[in-house]
């Protein structure tokens, strides 16, 4: 089976290489906190003013505030600074928690059509952040639809023999 | 609904806060990555020797020093050094990697003997540093079991209905 990894590089077109090229610098302390609050306000902003009914109903159960404070303290945390997502929930485990949501090709691709807009729209991010970022969150994006997907793999068979189908694989 | 994180403290016993002391100090720095290949290969060596069968079956289908790379490589990456386990398999996504294991409370339990005695026999680790990556581990393994929880929730509806009961929630 194609790994989560390989799957989200085919689908996205970054490579593994590029969307973890935001270790390469710390983006924490070049950026600092306000710019990352300032960007998940203005990406939930368009989010839940979305025109596309389909995609902003997806956030229809979630506040918006909890979903910018949950947005910025994972960027914070994975970017190079203080672990404000695990201090208040523990570990990020993006796809179990998304595991609620349909995670979507197309809902990958709006999700990242509003981030590219928040991303222009900010001042406060150099170009070459803007690009590592990007790449970044377009990996993840893919990420999470492959993630997605092994929700429907897992149920089928058990409705049928009662046991899973799935093989034990540090590969998945 | 209860959230992973509640669940892993009120199971594992272990606080938020202390869960993620391991933040506090940079262990990598302290403690260098010779001893977190260490750690991992004294810990899988015990697993995959384990005489209680039903849990070194867990790891049949696994190759030993694939386990033991993953294990460090993600160790490294969250105690403070380089992000080698993302560079090589992007993100960490806990829960989805598990999924295919059966992660119970007896099995949580077990892991956590395995690591309380590998970090016993470990003479490079100070005692400090013991004490905030057991209670790290032992949040770890119970988050993992409320992980685990989540398969069966998601599936049984899904016979009836063809649809699933997942109420979407940012608490979840």
């Amino acid at each position: 089976m194609q790994s989560l990894q390989a799957k989200a590089s085919e689908w996205s077109g970054v490579k593994q290489d590029d969307a973890f090229a935001i270790d390469d610098t710390n983006l924490f302390q070049k950026l600092g906190l306000q710019t990352f609050i300032n960007l998940s306000t203005n990406f939930y902003t368009r989010v839940y003013d979305d025109e596309e009914e389909w995609f902003r109903s997806i956030f229809a159960n979630s506040k918006k505030e909890d979903a910018i404070q949950n947005q910025y303290e994972f960027f914070v945390q994975r970017m190079g600074g203080p672990p404000l997502y695990s201090q208040r929930r523990g570990h990020p485990a993006l796809i179990a928690r998304h595991r609620p949501f349909p995670v979507t090709h197309r809902a990958a691709e709006r999700w990242l059509h509003h981030m590219q807009q928040a991303l222009d729209g900010s001042t406060d991010i150099d170009a070459d952040s803007k690009v590592r970022m990007m790449n970044f969150f377009r990996h993840t994006a893919f990420f999470l639809v492959a993630g997605d997907e092994l929700k429907s793999q897992n149920q089928q068979p058990q409705c049928k023999h009662g046991t899973s189908n799935q093989t034990p694989s540090k590969n998945s």
